[in-house]
């Protein structure tokens, strides 16, 4: 961005709106995708598989065809296309053919005229098996003779799907140069994404080729999975999200399965078929975030500067590749956190098991290692003696410095300031007082502060420059109002109103006249996922591109239509420069436009700026701008049930300049939600690869009793100078710091060292008794 | 274009390809309005007067609201905009208030959970009035002292919506220099649109604003009228035409009326909302030809050549203005017919009647006065004992001259061509000769043969430029297929076809690769409605705008790919030129283009080429360009029963480059059928007012009975310089002289002369009567 628009005076970008699709949504006029029908709509089901390795001997569909109102029944052979769940690599078929790998894989579909007959007839498939032996822990998979779950062609070695690394300075010599070395083993397990709205696509054959609506975040995957499944070229295959009731990431590469098995029973029938996830088909069969075993020891010199860290940690990713490999990339480009350190060693492994396989969850494996790294921060305070506020501050990264991967941060680091506001809004010394002084009074309770300090890439890095593009189209109408198209979707998280916001502050119109038409991948070009932070950034940026070109056409008209050299454009009102006292509604000179047969369409482009990667060396610019942020938590420990309350948080994040800080604090406020819940309480239980108990009474999520009264929350909006307004990109963050402070407070409220997520109270009691 | 582009070697423009909506059609995979439905969706139905004028006195739904399946009641109060049809003036209200003006004019609505209950409610309905004096003819309309029927801002004088003229030359100086004068008057009745889909919408609120799917030609104006009902901005009406089961003009401007009608009642409920027209409901309400009464005074030298015309013409627009003004434009220009005529008076009035709104309709106001400068023709040319060909021949506009309006035809003119191999075809002496034979030897059968010459104005004309432009949006895919966007219509006609092949060849890419995307307004901006056969010519040139800036940017990546000067692309391969080994699918440097985040959007623009418009003297430049036709019938009439059948048809036409031949001989077939129908059967009769037995077996269309068994259809390809690869435009044409070739061939065998449309059995007997 110019100079100029980072620090333009704005009207609209900035300034708190409400959301754009609060009415609908409250009004209950939001379609979602089940509330979708299309006439002569069928119902697919799929067959799934309820062995976790094992040969497929026969599979008898003879009786689920019987079934009086099933009008088809699909297996691999009617796949038009390949057979395939095309995301990164190509490993996952649609449909298994001779061997299953998860309970849960899908081994044929079921078209029904209603959704008890998919669900009788599926009930009718007879399916032998014969067993293999199957493999659930990672540490066990890559264990010499393991069995073999992996693919072979998409693993690296036997069940190491991905190895990668970090290798700057000198380990080796950096632990030698240390005074102080904390040393930990720290263990996380699934986290299930509990959007509100489960998994749902419904595929409609058009004319030439195939509809896709669904609940869904990155619609050009999805175009991509239901082309390579019917075989068809990608101008035939149309997608269009329905609004969409929560992501987190669960939503970025499982619809393509679900739309490609729709899109398959379509083909056959030639007519539409739905396919919409039920809750404990949803927990069962799609993506979570991935267990993770991480390794950490760190070194310090005696006044706190880090010289050393060496980490080395396992992602259980699943049957197949799905994602992983990226979400290992990012985890790896994170483990080491927001600070200078002279001396790296990161060994980064996902692993294949016979587990469902895990994907895509807001902070795409970061959030595992930021436990780690924030844990070691603060065990390193307590070795050391120092405030863990002031272990932070000495080593957070600031403008000008080298990351762990040796990236020179050339845009502002909002970090340090970040700290300082996070410390002052708590009061920090005071704050660890109180807590003292109330710890000194109770017997049975204890409070704990906990902070964190995280970075967070934004956009889709190094690993994939490819996807970090979007486009957008915008259109003015002859009444002044306007269109604007994007490729990523509204999930609840704002993006709609964010990107109206930065397109009425281009053009200089009411953001009451501007409309987003429903996203559809037939309207721009492939705009990359709806992932990792990089909407407002990267589409924000595309749709800053088309409003400029268009209000510059606009601009030339109404030199035109006033015959002077000069016009300004504001609030839905143009006059010539210098003289507002002629000022005439936008309307009449888009109207003058219309009469006048101008073109009032432009199309806008945006791609992430240039960053590079070293793979054998994990050096390189990994991302074009990082987010900060630092988080404080107050918690309350009972010590005779190990109950955990949070009780307040405090919450800074440099995100760049903040378009709606009241859908900013939106998020940040669901993060800490989400951050508390991974931190003290949510667990999914897998017995024999078997995912047990797979529903909200047995998963728990935080509810509003779980989380505090008041969240205190800010940015501090250090401009990115590639981003539209400056903006930065927000939405994954705030999780990423959240459940690290309350990891901390929990820690420092026991006086134990809490290593394995979530910290039930059974754990914390553990922790009380350790302690 | 360039001179390059209308003599290039082409491989698909030119050609036949298969409708690419065919097989969708076939397997009914089209999804016509009546086939959607949206979650709580309402049936709407009006309540409509059943009095031709009157007063309301009162007006109580109150047990229509008390119908327990009632929604909601929707009365000129709850209009929340403003209570119009907004078409070229706004005096149709969309709820009748105070005065109705036709029966069937809609009182207020109701919206209901079924259809029947809609049905009942609306029968509730207690309505009184007082009655008011109410005119049903024109001509009756215009005596000093008729009853006033206008809306007085409406109106030139009272009854006179619009009147208009052309004033060139001298004609009584013309008349005075004539050897033979022929004079007529001419009468024909309604012609009913006969679509066979009836018409159909449905409202859908979404977030912000409405949504409209519909059957429907004009998406852009069905937005405004929504827009100003329901007083939103522009950007938040949505406009998605459904798949639409011919419109002919008929759904021009009527379903703007409907589509308002469904968006009050979905604003008030908030719920979806349906409105769709059974048969008589959609004859009784809707638009249809103008009736007309048309007065011609003809003059010619001895040898033929034309010196005088003088037309005055009235035509019955119903109780409202609607798209009176312009239909009557477009009669004007077109009255004079494709002659040179140095002395043209012309005075064309449309008048206002008690009775239902006429509208536009597959030549907008021609018909009625080709009609009669046909008969005119042969007239003078029995006068002067000429061949009627001959006299056509004579007097038929070439290249270079001037027009009725005075506007010098600097375009190709393909008018003498197409009358030469007309006669060729049909062997015209040959034939003239065998019909005498036949009608020598039988008693009680005769047979005529009728020849017409057209020209016809392509586009919106001189009385509406401002409507003559189009947008599109061309997108290219990673895998080098291609999305095309448009904002105009298929209804049948083949646009989705041609404008496919044009994008096709112009990008140097397979048709099957090319797909369109579903119109919806805000795609691309105003691009005018889909009419005047204008959408081959300006639609696909904005196709072409776009995919011209497209083949740029695939040539300027391909020659970084091969690394060289010049490349080539045609088929879905590209070459460095002059090597064709090398050719790679064009799917490969796309790909290349995705990776390294090339932009692959491109937009489109075209507007019609300048014209003027003197409305003082009614010359000037009428249109940018102008399709002919030559068409010639053989009729056989039994004199026993009067009953006529068309033996053989020939039809050569010249509109300029003909895209996809087998489209084009598709139309003009239709067109043949078409105008046999309104030359022969097609009789609506109104009773006070009241269109009585509105239906189908009532109201005769040409079955495959009545058509001859096979059409010769010819083209003349002369080319336009500002269309696409030279097209200049058919949709209508054919139509415009089927039906004067059939009544001059009617004529002819009876020895009659036909001055009234249809030309029923009775009629045609008193033509034998009388001869």
């Amino acid at each position: 961005m110019a100079e100029e628009i980072l620090t333009a005076e704005t009207r609209l970008v900035g300034k708190e709106a409400a959301r754009l699709d609060a009415v609908a949504k409250v009004r209950g006029q939001a379609r979602y995708a089940d509330d979708l029908s299309f006439p002569g709509m069928l119902f697919v089901k799929a067959i799934r598989a309820d062995r976790p390795h094992a040969r497929i001997i026969t599979l008898d569909l003879s009786w689920a065809e019987r079934h009086p109102r099933v009008v088809c029944v699909v297996t691999p052979e009617d796949i038009p296309g390949e057979n395939v769940v095309p995301v990164i690599y190509r490993d996952m078929p649609l449909l298994a053919v001779g061997v299953v790998r998860y309970v849960g894989e899908p081994l044929a579909l079921i078209g029904a005229e209603t959704p008890e007959a998919a669900e009788e007839a599926a009930a009718l498939a007879q399916v032998t098996y014969e067993d293999l032996p199957a493999v659930l822990d990672p540490l066990e998979a890559i264990r010499e003779g393991a069995p073999q779950v992996a693919v072979p062609e998409a693993a690296e070695a036997g069940n190491i799907f991905t190895h990668m690394v970090i290798r700057k300075g000198d380990a080796e010599r950096g632990f030698a140069e240390a005074d102080v070395i904390v040393e930990g083993e720290y263990r996380t397990g699934y986290q299930e994404h509990a959007y509100l709205e489960p998994q749902g696509v419904i595929a409609v054959p058009e004319e030439g080729g195939m509809a896709i609506y669904g609940t869904l975040q990155c619609p050009f995957y999805v175009q991509n999975a239901v082309a390579a499944v019917l075989g068809l070229p990608l101008s035939k295959v149309r997608v269009v999200p329905t609004a969409t009731g929560g992501g987190f990431g669960g939503k970025e590469d499982v619809p393509s399965q679900l739309a490609a098995m729709a899109a398959v029973v379509a083909a056959k029938s030639g007519r539409p078929a739905k396919l919409v996830y039920d809750r404990a088909e949803d927990i069962i069969s799609t993506s979570k975030r991935h267990p993770g075993v991480i390794r950490y020891r760190t070194g310090t010199k005696r006044d706190g500067t880090l010289v050393a860290v060496e980490i080395e940690f396992y992602y259980n990713a699943g049957a197949y590749q799905t994602l992983s490999s990226a979400v290992l990339w990012r985890a790896l480009v994170h483990a080491p956190g927001p600070y200078r350190i002279p001396h790296v060693k990161v060994d980064a492994y996902s692993v294949a098991t016979n587990t469902v396989p895990c994907g895509a969850f807001r902070g795409f494996g970061s959030p595992q290692v930021i436990f780690a790294h924030e844990s070691q921060m603060d065990e390193l305070a307590g070795r050391l003696g120092m405030d863990p506020l002031e272990l932070r501050r000495k080593n957070a990264l600031r403008e000008g410095d080298e990351t762990a991967t040796g990236q020179v941060l050339t845009e502002s680091v909002g970090l340090p300031q970040a700290i300082e506001r996070a410390a002052e809004l708590c009061g920090w010394k005071g704050l660890r007082r109180e807590v003292d002084e109330f710890n000194r009074q109770k017997k049975f309770r204890r409070r704990g502060v906990g902070i964190s300090t995280v970075m967070y890439g934004v956009g889709m890095g190094a690993k994939a420059p490819l996807l970090d593009k979007a486009g957008a189209y915008l259109k003015l109408e002859a009444d002044g109002s306007v269109t604007v198209a994007v490729g990523n979707t509204e999930m609840g998280q704002g993006a709609t109103t964010v990107l109206a916001q930065i397109a009425a502050e281009t053009l200089g119109v009411k953001l009451s006249d501007v409309q987003l038409a429903p996203v559809d991948t037939s309207r721009v070009p492939d705009s990359g996922p709806t992932v990792a932070s990089r909407t407002t950034t990267v589409a924000g940026a595309a749709v800053l591109d088309a409003a400029r070109k268009l209000r510059a056409r606009v601009e030339a008209a109404a030199r035109g239509f006033f015959g002077v050299d000069e016009v300004e454009i504001s609030d839905s009102q143009v006059w010539p420069s210098g003289e507002p006292g002629k000022a005439v509604p936008l309307s009449e000179v888009a109207h003058w436009m219309w009469v006048h047969n101008w073109d009032l369409g432009a199309t806008g482009w945006a791609e992430g700026a240039p960053v590079d990667w070293d793979p054998d060396t994990g050096l390189g610019k990994a991302y074009f701008v990082y987010a900060y942020a630092c988080h404080i938590a107050e918690v309350e420990v009972d010590l005779l049930t190990g109950e955990v309350h949070v009780r307040r948080f405090w919450a800074v994040h440099d995100s760049g300049r903040i378009v709606n800080p009241a859908l900013a604090r939106g998020q940040v406020a669901g993060g800490i939600a989400q951050g508390i819940g991974y931190a003290l309480m949510e667990e999914l239980k897998s017995e024999g690869g078997r995912i047990v108990a797979p529903s909200f009474t047995a998963y728990h999520i935080p509810t509003s009793m779980d989380v505090p009264a008041e969240f205190v929350i800010e940015f501090v909006e250090a401009p990115y100078s590639g981003g539209p307004y400056g903006a930065k990109g927000l939405g994954e963050v705030p999780l990423m710091a959240a459940h690290a402070a309350v990891a901390n407070a929990v820690s420092q409220a026991t006086g134990g060292r809490l290593r394995e997520y979530p910290a039930l109270p059974e754990r914390v009691l553990e922790l009380v008794e350790g302690a």
